[in-house]
């Protein structure tokens, strides 16, 4: 059966393990941090500039959730929303190196780690995809490791 | 030094492995789900009704990222603007289950799973915690692992 919204895009037969998915860019904001902060991480340093200055963190800097939300989004621009996509399973390593901080830039890097077929469901594979994401100093921010399952052109091909 | 936004708060060497911290609720609603999905995950699967009937999703549910920022909101309110915390150093393990639907609530517990002294700063212990967030039918929904770092209150008496 063909799904009618992705029948034109990259399927997973079509992925290859070391392909590497350039990100665009985000500017993080101090409006844009606080926001965030606000709803999800109240910490002081995310939402206070003089409380942030005494913290580990030296200064207000985005939330580490708020730093892998933009990570994600810029991959759903550059990738996902272009291949047979049908939703994340989950995330392993998760690591923030380096602060984000008011009117940082991120950008980076995802690279194809792996390719599985689902064992279980013929018509799916799992792709893995490592991002490594950094400052506008090409300092890392944050790495980490997605699995996402993507539709398979061919069910009955698996390998 | 002490401390003084966090000297009356619980320190590393009050927490135990084993303590379960239960959560608070969150209810779900379909204008949370949208206003997310928009600035960070834009599916359609997590934006329209149609869209995410056909999908695996069976019906508009959350972007996994939000499931996992409203737990950790909940997980700051009933714990880590508690104690002495300095941050979250990553995350592992994260597994997304069921899809948490328009108005479910989702709640659930965080188990301390292991404590350890930083080797290279003994001012500061990293805290283990497991994720179990369920929703209103008891189904899980996600689990994962944080490590969150935590002031010692005696950085000479390190185990």
């Amino acid at each position: 059966m063909t799904n009618p919204v992705t029948k034109d895009r990259r399927h997973f037969e079509d992925l290859a393990v070391g392909e590497v998915i350039e990100l665009g860019h985000t500017r993080v904001s101090k409006d844009m941090i606080i926001t965030f902060a606000r709803e999800f991480d109240p910490f002081p340093f995310h939402l206070d500039e003089t409380a942030a200055k005494a913290s580990l963190l030296g200064g207000l800097a985005s939330s580490g959730w708020q730093t892998g939300a933009l990570s994600l989004r810029m991959l759903v621009d550059a990738f996902l929303s272009r291949i047979a996509s049908c939703g994340g399973l989950g995330f392993t390593d998760l690591k923030w190196r380096n602060p984000v901080m008011v009117d940082d830039t991120i950008s980076g890097t995802v690279r194809i780690a792996d390719l599985r077929r689902s064992a279980s469901h013929p018509q799916w594979g799992i792709v893995t995809l490592d991002f490594d994401i950094r400052n506008q100093d090409d300092k890392p921010v944050m790495t980490m490791r997605l699995a996402n399952l993507v539709e398979c052109r061919n069910a009955e091909a698996a390998a």
